[in-house]
């Protein structure tokens, strides 16, 4: 099937001129999560991976993947011709390396340049040259094979009505034309959907775990322009853009309309943050037009949480603190007593999510992993491939939902029976790494990088280290992975790091520790930043807890705490019976006194 | 005297169509400090401070300088018809906000090119361009004034062998003659004193505390020519010179021997590090050849100590740790019982390092604060301005010495009868802060904004903070402040952050807590950067104690620390200990043994 699929589309190729096509794994907006729709690369290739490319020339075909798809990627692959390319393997070339290798003097290079950033487009561009070939990028070779493709989804847009998002759409275009006007430009293009879901408080569900909608946005100085799917849009939904002046366009017009206005235009400053948009909406911006390079002032603008949102989080927080708290109740209890799967645990769990009304779904797929699949630092149970749950050593369950008054995001490690010592000695570190980073008091001005070593140096001590951030920003009612904010001890490539934590931004803190085969242990709250006292050293900064949920104390070894560590435990686990306390009763609420008793 | 030698100048400007003169602080090379000759600035204000600019116009003249001076400019100033600007104070314009203000439409802006920065003279030139006026930058109207002005100090240069320095100019050459390479240079010019000494191993003593020759030196691929007096030279020197194929030239004809080689082939490519070099060598080299302004490659070379160096040091650290400790017993035994005041005490500590044959000179000019004098960051005594030493309170000692088997630089603060419950909790959080920061271990690739909350995080737990860096890197019987490495939350503006911490880097770890008016504590240790153990999640690396000397556990509140604090407190004490006990007997052994002791 595969064989005939691709065959088609190596005809295509021919057609178009095409002798290298590349399909990654993305919609037009660069989105974290993509809807099947966008799913080309699986449709060509069998791969089910969220991450991956194909690169398909007339003789051969690879798919480029990463380690936490070595094995599934192999297993789906098998019949297809297609070659496995592991990255970052010894000897693996890099997708750029193996396009230029194998694309001759004088043949053309072919993708959808809306599934491909700018940037990436740019590089291609080089190769081409380089071959003295050229770059068609304005066709989705899919079209006219993929025959029982998706329809593109716009699913029915909503209003976030103000006692949810805290901002009229009014205010934000205000703020965000002053922006504009600082940097002197007349026209603001955005194609990232979180940043256009909050600029215009509207919410859909066109993306998996994400609650936006497929849209372009044009702001100018006057106007505002949204690209959309005009059919997910009621009369009141119509009404609330009429009465903001916001004008809605046919989602498929928008690389047109951009085009047009830069030719109609050609003295417009236009403000566009390159790193985000894709390819196409680079070459139909052309070079006639200024462009200011700067990153989307709404991104600074959607991290800072306003006082309506910071209280609306609260509350999501505990919608979500009893589900995850009634569901270790649960765990604890059963396990070992009734049959229990990642799979049947985690429906389980998002079951309790969903007795409340305000849950709308899963702020991302969760991560259910017992023994050494916690190692895993991805891990998804599939019904393929899964773990039963035993009475003994560890369930890790990274999870979230978003409710209409925000975003969750949570990972609790769970003792299910039995652990050795390492493990023992593991989850206490992984708890004293959160302890010290979330009890931070630090001056205005500081960074992700500051912080990091608060919890990463807990680990550093005793020669360990986790291959990942400490923690990333979380979006309200948006995405779960939001910028700028973010615990790191090293920028990410290519990320925005002028920035510093203000009143408002919401990070995660889940420090972890993974040994393969072995087990895995990460606990993760999210932190509102707080301002704490100002004197005459400054502007002090600290941490709000925002999640309410116990630190499973039978993995604490006391006696490896620092005093103050101990304190911070003891202090947080007060305040989550506090908080919990009131809607517990009988045997969950004698297991909540318990597992948030003091340590000594 | 002052207004005397001002209208000279002002005659002298008016001569040279210059209408407004600025005299900065500053030799040719950017030094931190500047000898005699340099001091033009103090022959025309009168100030003796050792920072502050002098901007003059012909009916009028303003000192600029840093709240370290005000008390001290203000008296000295007075009767001079000069304004002290208070920088930093509200309503206070800055230097380049002032000249700006007070040029008048076609009016000239002169300075000496020599001894104002590249980037300054470029803001100058802004300046003067808004007020249609010119720089007149190649007079040093000070010549022809200045009757008395002291010669250029040309000291004796020596030889720093090959047992001292650890590596031969040969080698260095060809390093830097890599990394030229890699730059695609034909050519490099060095005006900082540190990167010329440290290359050529060559050392000398015309900067006051520091070792070096003032010099130029200009390499290509197979040539090095070094600008510098040439009557400081002996045969010996001389001789190692041409048997390094090193040309010596008279130092005042570099900037013509750059003028003419960029005239000569204009196709060079040079690499320079344009944020080091003055204005008059940037118009020198001009605009017709290649620049590659990137930092000197020697600067990261110095700053990683090789074996032979890291060896040395801990010889030097164990003589001054030696003398500073026997400092400490003789204080402590003495205070109150005889006269002692900060300059006494501070000349006995260089009497005791003095007795070393290997001692050259300090390395910066000791700061011995007693009392509320503590907690003026730059406090320096002056026969005119000193404090009585008492049996109470606190004496915060900042100082080091040149061995010719490397530089030191060590704070203590002594605990010298009575203090108050805030001074000791203020001491022990100081203590805390160092030694969290010099027990880090963490992974290669690690700058100092990723440490530096180790300790300064100890302070911002309780509201608290001092306002400069954790502590900077320190040169090889070289500048005691010495780059790229360094603990700071913030990165200097302009500092090039492009490092990490490699094995070999020295660098102080320096908290303190500034009260004023009532007391200053500041403990500071070096720390020599070493690679730990390497394992699956990578390189780690270490610090290694440099300094051997106690820490008073008078200041000491045992029950206000963590325990892995008092354990690192004890291991270090008993690491001095085992250093410094074989020199020492009878009541010294005694006094290091209990200064030594354990605490529970």
């Amino acid at each position: 099937m595969i064989q005939e699929r691709l065959s088609k589309l190596r005809a295509a190729m021919r057609n178009a001129e095409i002798d290298c096509y590349i399909i990654p794994t993305s919609d037009y907006h660069n989105s974290e999560y993509v809807s099947e729709y966008f799913m080309v690369r699986k449709y060509f290739s069998g791969f089910t991976g969220s991450a991956g490319t194909l690169a398909v020339l007339q003789d051969k075909a690879a798919l480029f993947t990463d380690g936490r798809y070595f094995i599934q990627a192999a297993k789906e692959l098998e019949g297809s011709g297609i070659t496995l390319m592991k990255m970052g393997e010894p000897g693996v070339p890099a997708l750029s390396e193996y396009v230029e290798q194998e694309l001759k003097e004088g043949q053309n290079l072919g993708f959808d340049g809306r599934v491909i950033t700018a940037g990436e487009g740019l590089a291609y561009e080089k190769i081409a040259e380089k071959k003295k070939g050229r770059v068609i990028w304005n066709q989705d070779l899919a079209e006219g094979i993929w025959e029982e493709r998706p329809e593109l989804a716009f699913t029915p847009v909503f209003v976030l009505e103000e006692c949810c998002s805290g901002e009229s759409t009014e205010s934000k275009l205000k703020r965000l034309r002053e922006k504009m006007k600082e940097e002197k430009a007349q026209i603001h293009i955005l194609t990232t959907l979180d940043d256009i879901a909050w600029l215009f408080n509207l919410r859909a569900d066109d993306v998996e775990s994400c609650p936006v909608l497929l849209s372009y946005a044009v702001i100018t100085r006057e106007e505002a322009y949204l690209f959309a799917g005009e059919s997910a849009f009621d009369e009141k939904v119509r009404a609330y853009l009429g009465a903001n002046n916001i004008t809605l366009k046919p989602y498929d017009d928008f690389y047109t309309y951009v085009a047009e206005t830069v030719k109609k235009e050609p003295e417009l400053k236009l403000l566009v943050c390159e790193k985000r948009i894709n390819y196409r909406l680079k070459k139909e911006i052309g070079d006639s037009v200024q462009v200011i390079d700067k990153a989307n002032p709404t991104t600074l603008m959607k991290a800072v949480k306003n006082a309506v949102e910071q209280e609306n989080l609260r509350k999501a927080h505990l919608m979500d603190g009893i589900a995850v708290t009634k569901f270790m109740f649960w765990l604890k209890k059963n396990v070992g007593k009734i049959p229990m799967t990642e799979i049947s645990a985690a429906e389980y769990l998002e079951s309790l999510r969903a007795q409340n009304p305000s849950f709308i779904e899963l702020s991302f797929p969760t991560i259910c992993a017992y023994g050494a699949n916690g190692a895993i630092i991805h891990y998804s149970a599939t019904p393929e491939n899964f773990s039963e749950i035993q009475a003994k050593g560890m369930l890790m369950v990274d999870s979230g939902g978003h409710y209409y008054e925000g975003s969750t995001d949570i990972t609790r490690t769970f003792i299910l029976g039995e652990i050795t010592e390492e493990m023992k000695q593991h989850f206490t570190l992984t708890a004293r790494a959160m302890l010290r980073l979330k009890s931070a008091k630090f001056l205005e001005g500081c960074k992700g990088i500051n912080l990091d070593i608060l919890a990463r140096g807990v680990f550093w001590e005793k020669g360990l280290d986790y291959k990942h951030g400490t923690g990333h920003g979380v979006g309200y009612l948006l995405n779960v992975h939001e910028g700028p904010n973010s615990f790191r001890h090293k920028p990410l490539a290519g990320s925005d790091e002028n920035w510093a934590f203000e009143e408002g931004m919401v990070t995660t803190d889940e420090p972890g520790i993974y040994i393969e085969g072995s087990h895995g242990v990460r606990i993760e709250n999210e932190l509102l930043c707080r301002k704490d006292e100002n004197n005459e050293f400054g502007q002090f900064m600290c941490f709000e807890d925002l999640t309410y949920v116990p630190i499973d104390l039978d993995g604490i070894d006391a006696s490896a705490m620092e005093e103050s560590e101990k304190r911070t435990l003891n202090l947080y686990h007060k305040f989550v019976f506090e908080k919990l306390a009131p809607f517990f009763e009988g045997e969950e609420l004698d297991f909540l006194k318990k597992a948030t008793r003091e340590i000594i």
